[in-house]
């Protein structure tokens, strides 16, 4: 049995306006009838592999993740601050210290589950041999935005080790890797037993083990409102004094036994309006329209409107998000620039 | 004396979002802290020249029309269906019959409403003399969309005859009357003695005068809200019988007697939202921006929203409208697609 742990801890500020604090990325049905949290709920929870989700949020979110729980028991660690993956996952391990973890972002888009869950089939006797493993994107462009993986030796079939890690490289660096091949993208979700990843901890992150095994000896536990819900508060204090480092950071590129399981499953980080507008469907002028709009002689545009009418004239190849009272228009290709308006809104 | 005669007839469909039929343009504080109203009725009310302004509206806009009147007296004739402006202007020259009339459209913009008072007292004797007399605007651009007054021999200082009107030309023709000189766009604003336009009409449009008299016979009266307010509901079924015409085709293309005084005022009639664009002073980066807008690497930009927030990314030479919860994008040079947006919201 597997046990899920589900991350829940962007602010998400790339999807503004719809993404905000009090509702991230992750509650939204930016890409079907579901939200990514829900699709990430659905990705791992067959009885026969999996445990209840162990599902690791920011305490404001608690009312809209158990909302998405859909009557499944869960275990709820709520941070008290957010210190990066590796102290989260640190608390997840504790709370489970015998299982073996798949650690997976809450706002990913994976198309292709099946493949998804052979690849967590392929890599489980390596995590239950004490090895840590990652799944790798093979990169279709040359991203600057994600942390790139060479692989290395193979162990077993459709799993290889880890040669090297690379963090989010250049534009050149970039096609470099993707020209000489035998690169992934790290795409940030992790197969391990959660004993061997306390050890690793121990071993190269000590201050993330002791403030997070602190951290849970104090916590509060209680029942959360639905069947089956357990909601943990780790002491606020305690937790404060990890390090906020990535699972990368601290222990993925320290050891020796990683492992990267490439798999081909129609993922995406949904990181930008641009990455949200390439998934989407478009009609015969290129146009993704979404809500009430209304496009006469535009092409190419990517229009998501929640309840605000919009109406385009002459448009070609621009990105309009309305959400609430916010309205958001940039060219595709400018997405980036959304954290300038998103830190303006805040200063 | 004269008396002020304002006509309050179109549907607004050009500035669409921010006008809408219920809330045309005239309405809105679009160019200044005033409407464009409330800026026609100040443009002449100095008793000692003007008398208390008839206003020709639709019934509709009673409330909106008796709150601009900020306590004048007027006289509102509610039409009881849009013929036109020569049959709205009929109403009036038989709710006044032996006033001077000054026919003003409501939704235009006077920058310099000195020089179209002195305009008017220029024309003042010919429309005494029984001369129709119109107000000529000197032409900037090969405009389309506005008729043109071919200006023939001097009356009087500053006073021509009308030697020909030219119906809204194409764009060779435009070009070629700015060339040539002596033409001026015809404005829509008029000075005569309502006795020489009813028997004009008498002349040339008979039936116009004989629905119009109809109507205003069998027509209710009633006290408006404010002091030295009268509501004049002329009959429907009378009125509908007018031909649908303008004065211009009814009347002033006809007559002999016909006059222009050109003037330069900062005449624009803010057809479209170019025009509206083309009003408003820009920051350093050219943009106009109106409400609650952030624009990030933007340049000569037209944003106005009464509550919506905006974020522009990245747009160079766009007009942004947000007016309730609507939202209108487009470069500029596009307004006059807007119709094509109203059609379809109407459809």
């Amino acid at each position: 049995m597997i046990t899920p742990v589900i991350l829940s801890g962007g602010s998400g500020t790339r999807l503004w306006p719809m993404s905000t604090p009090d509702h991230p990325k992750q509650f939204l049905a930016l890409t079907g009838d579901e939200t990514m949290f829900a699709q990430t709920l659905a990705r791992a929870d067959d009885p026969a592999h999996f445990t209840a989700p162990i599902i690791v949020a920011n305490a404001r979110h608690q009312a809209l993740i158990e909302a998405q729980l859909g009557g499944r028991g869960a275990t709820l660690l709520l941070e008290p601050a957010a210190r990066n993956t590796a102290p989260a996952i640190a608390l997840a391990a504790l709370a489970a210290p015998d299982a073996i973890l798949l650690v997976m972002p809450s706002d990913h888009v994976i198309a292709d589950p099946a493949a998804f869950q052979a690849a967590v089939a392929r890599a489980l006797p390596l995590a239950e041999a004490g090895w840590h493993v990652t799944f790798g994107i093979a990169p279709d462009a040359p991203e600057t935005g994600y942390g790139y993986i060479q692989m290395g030796a193979v162990l077993a079939e459709g799993v290889q080790q880890i040669a090297r890690f690379v963090e989010k490289p250049d534009a050149t660096r970039a096609a470099a890797m993707l020209a000489e091949g035998g690169y992934s993208w790290n795409g940030g979700i992790f197969l391990f037993r959660a004993d061997a990843y306390l050890a690793a901890l121990d071993e190269h992150a000590p201050a993330i083990r002791s403030a997070a095994a602190q951290a849970m000896a104090k916590a509060e536990t209680k029942a959360g409102e639905g069947a089956g819900v357990t909601v943990n508060l780790p002491d606020a204090d305690a937790f404060a004094a990890a390090p906020s480092e990535s699972i990368d950071y601290a222990v993925m590129e320290k050891i020796a036994r990683a492992a990267v399981v490439p798999v081909s499953m129609g993922w995406s980080d949904v990181g930008s309006w641009d990455a949200l507008a390439a998934l989407n469907a478009t009609d015969a002028e290129g146009n993704a329209l979404s809500g009430s709009v209304i496009a006469v002689d535009s092409k190419d545009c990517f229009i998501m409107s929640d309840k605000l009418r919009i109406a385009a004239i002459g448009l070609e190849g621009f990105t309009i998000i309305a959400s609430g009272n916010d309205v958001l228009i940039m060219p595709k290709g400018r997405a980036q620039d959304v954290k300038a308006v998103v830190e303006r809104l805040n200063s």
